[in-house]
Order: C-alpha cells, then sequence, then structure tokens
C-alpha cells in the first residue's frame, strides 16, 4: 500500500462534502462551522519503531505526539483550543500512567488541553493518536495551501535538515506563536501556509500542487542547522516542523525570523535551483509514509 | 495494567481544566465552548482481535468504528457535526482503499462526514480511530452523567442483551434521533443519560457514581432480545448501544420508545433486584476494556 496515493484517493472520495465543511481533507486541517464559530480540526497518529524509536523517553514521546497536530494547526495561522488523545498500548506495558501524564503536560503546555481520550491494548507497537481543535486567526482566517501564484516569495521559519539525528524531531515548539504574527502582520498578502513534516522539498511540492503552481527554492539562500551541508538534507530528512509559507512579492516579514528561500511561477512541481543553475525535483525527496 | 484505574488516573488528572473546558474528560463527549459556540468532542478506539473479528466484513467494521463514536455524540443529547479518522493498518494489508470508502459511506449516512484523517503501517492489527463533533440540543443544553438523583426513573431504548451473538454490535443505529427526541420532550426532566457500550449494569454504575446515588434495576422489566433470557446477559454482555437515561419521577415518555426498568436511590452502585427480591451488585458486570 502506498500511503501517499492511498490520500488523493480520500481527498478525491471527500471533494462531495458540503454545507457546513469549510475546507475537507488535503490541507493541513479541516475547516468547519460549527455554530457561529469556524474551527480548525486535525488528526494524527505517532507510532512506535515508525515516528519514534522504543528508546525515546516517555516525555518526548508525549511532546512529539501532541505537538505533530499542534502544528498542524499553526500551519493555518490558528490558534488551539483543546485536544483529545488514544493510545493503543501493547500488552504489559507498564508506563501508561507516566506517558498520560506527560501528554497532559505537553498539551498543556501548549495551551492546548487534553479534554477526551481512549485507551486500548492490543498485540502491536504503542500506537498514540492526538486530534487538535482550533480556531482560525480571527481577521486573515484560516490560511490554506491553496493561496500561493506565481510571482509570490516562498519563506521558512528557522533552520532545516538533521531533525531526526540531533532528537528536534520529539523536541520542537509547533509555530504558533509564529503564525499568529505572520497573520497580524501580512493578513491577505500572507497567502499559504505549511507546516514541515516530511521535508521542505516534498512539503513545498504540495503547496505548489494544491495552488496551481510552480516553486523554485534557492540553494544558497537555505538556512540549514549545524551540521547539515546538503540540500538533500535541508529538503529531505523532514520533522522540521517549522512554517514554509509564500506572500505577496513586495512583503518584507519583520514579524518574525523567516528566510526568504524561492519563489512561486508558473509551471508545476518543487525544484532546487543549484548553485550552478541546475534544476532539481524535490518533490519527491524525503519522507513518504506509506513507500 | 487495568484499563479503568487508568481512567480514573486520568480524569483526576484532568480535574484542574478550567477556562473554555465546560464538561473534562470522565463524560461520554467533552464540552467545550468555542466562540459563541458549544462543541461535543469525543473519541474511540476500534482495534482488531478485540473489538471485532478478523473476518468481520469491511463494511461492518467501518460502520462500527464511526457509530461507536457517533453513540457519544448521542449520548449527550447531541447532533453530530463531522468526525475525523484514523488508521493504523498492518504491513501488507489490502483493503485500505475499501476501508476508508466505507467509513466516508458509514459516516455520511450517519450526518457525519468525514472531514479528515491519517494513515499509518505497523505490525500489529487493525488499529482505527474516530474522534466525532457535535453540537449539544439548542435548548436542554448537554445531557451529563451526573444530573441523576434519588427518585429519578431509570429507562432504556430498545432492548438488551446478544449483541456480539447476533452481531447487533457492528450494525447498530447509534440513537441520535432519539436522544433529540428526548431533549425536545423532556428538557430539563431529561436529568441523566449514557449509551451502552459495556453493559447496563457497568454502565448504569457510572451514572450512579457520577450522580453520587444509587441505582436499582428490576429484573422483571428489563427489555431483552429473543434469545436472551438471563438478566447477568441482558446487563453484562455490553455493546448495546441503547440509551439508558433518568428522568423526574412523574415523567412518562412518549416521543421515543423506551422501557422504565428501575430507579434512583439514595446509596451508591447499581444493583439488581431479582423476582425474589434479592440485590445483585452488577457495576462488575459485563465488559471492562483492561481486565
Amino acid at each position: 500500500m502506498h500511503e501517499e496515493a492511498l490520500l488523493q484517493h480520500i481527498y478525491a472520495r471527500s471533494k462531495d462534502i458540503a454545507g457546513d465543511v469549510l475546507v475537507g481533507p488535503g490541507d493541513d486541517c479541516s475547516v468547519v462551522r460549527i455554530g457561529s464559530a469556524q474551527v480548525l480540526l486535525t488528526t494524527d497518529q505517532l507510532v512506535e519503531h515508525r515516528h519514534f524509536a522504543a528508546d525515546l523517553p516517555i516525555d518526548r514521546i508525549a511532546h512529539k505526539a501532541v505537538a505533530r497536530s499542534v502544528s498542524d494547526i499553526a500551519a493555518m495561522g490558528g490558534a488551539p483550543s483543546c485536544a483529545l488523545a488514544t493510545a493503543c498500548l501493547p500488552n504489559g506495558y507498564l508506563h501508561a500512567d507516566a506517558l498520560f501524564d506527560a501528554m497532559h503536560r505537553a498539551a498543556a503546555a501548549m495551551q492546548c488541553p487534553l479534554v477526551g481520550g481512549d485507551i486500548a491494548i492490543h498485540d502491536g507497537p504503542i500506537v498514540l493518536t492526538v486530534t487538535a481543535i482550533g480556531t482560525p486567526h480571527p481577521t486573515r482566517g484560516p490560511v490554506l495551501r491553496t493561496g500561493a501564484r506565481p510571482g509570490d516569495q516562498v519563506w521558512v521559519t528557522g533552520k532545516l535538515g538533521g531533525s531526526l539525528a540531533s532528537g528536534r524531531h520529539a523536541a520542537f515548539t509547533p509555530r504558533v506563536t509564529e503564525a499568529q504574527r505572520l497573520c497580524d502582520q501580512l493578513g491577505e498578502d500572507l497567502h499559504a501556509m505549511i507546516d514541515l513534516s516530511d521535508g521542505a522539498g516534498r512539503d513545498s511540492g504540495r503547496i505548489a500542487s494544491a495552488s496551481g503552481c510552480a516553486i523554485e527554492l534557492d540553494e544558497t539562500a537555505l538556512p540549514m542547522h549545524a551540521g547539515v551541508t546538503d540540500w538533500r538534507c535541508a529538503l529531505g530528512d523532514g520533522e522540521d516542523y517549522e512554517l514554509l509559507f509564500t506572500t505577496a512579492p513586495s512583503v518584507q516579514v519583520a514579524s518574525v525570523k523567516a528566510t526568504p528561500i524561492g519563489c512561486c511561477v508558473p509551471g508545476e512541481g518543487c525544484w532546487l535551483i543549484n548553485r550552478a543553475g541546475a534544476r532539481h525535483d524535490v518533490t519527491t525527496l524525503g519522507w513518504n509514509h506509506g513507500a
């Protein structure tokens, strides 16, 4: 089974959802109208041996499980409200209390308190899910993947690469504050946004595909973490959980530390332009959950 | 690990949640204020070999996964708005497309469209989660487990027992319509409600415990499915997904088909009064997820 293909199947299957569903599957969050409120909804899984190694400390497991979903709220420019968590734990697992306590602490620290959940036991690895609920920015509204257009600048917060090797993948701070400052400052000039879970190449490709344009990234502009020297690592390592966003051409981003790394152009796909001027397709770099 | 004990640990851990969380963990749904709206939130897991056998048809697996969470919305007297689903599937599982299609169809049929989700692969059984979002009844508000009081009548919709043996556990209709009619008719006279997932004995005990009273059930009044002859099966088989609710003493329930099966009295626990007048503790009958 190829997860990307299955997700595409699900998105296609969901196009007929109407009514109060303003944004269905396929963006970082769904957007649903409930009463007079717009609500952001996202759910994510964290699977032992797949998303974390068995020796990762419990507080890191808990942090990562919650932070991944909160990061999806940030990717829409939203603020988290609360979350629900489930745990499917291996038969005989001894640390359930500690794990849940750690998830509660992590969620509270991210202003996203756990308000419900479920526990089950199975013959398998630890499987955690966190469903986060949030609200869009009150004036900008939800920032989607679909709003990029040729001429846009492409920016990224923080630095890229080496997340797994450094342990950052389980210790990152979701960019909720940065996302809200971008909405405050830029309003409608903030065109599209995504959080970097699968690598800046693949995730930029998702904005490009959703927006019907191409993205070109400049090798010389990429901000890399210490120890990361290859653009393939910067764009492909994944799990950076930084924000990648596009803005109107003339914008100067002053509200957060962000680096301009490329631009949107007519066409399709995401391309790295290296120092020599050669183009590399980077939409298939990085993490593919189902490969 | 004992799941009931762990849940109690989680509830205790959650007592300090405040702000916009009107009801935290421990009821069928959490109730959260988002903007000017009140939102019901619930999440549940469905685990292969634990909640269904490997030979259960895919459409039944999908139906059960969605219906369990929608039933929790019904238990609060609410209406479902939408849902998110995750699937953690065994390596090499061949029916992911069909499973997601079936979950979409089931959710749409329950007026609870799937608006998002996630897929992962692991070395373990099928693990599905469905998080459902809903809204409380517009005038009655959310019906909690805490509102029962001595003197209340105890009622149940439908019939009890034999759910697993008959296949009803994977084919039931969540009692959303019935719950709303009860709210319409009874308003504040509808005191407490729960959906019967773990058996009428254990689940009545939860209302009793949450409300600070005891519940006595009358063996001669229990409505049993054909083939169910023992009150231990009617109260302990579980997975009935009927509504059990308490009302003010003088109420006649006219809006739905329901059977009066007992009453609330001072004290604690849930007790079956048999034909001979003997009292049996039934709060430990039935399904305990972590036993």
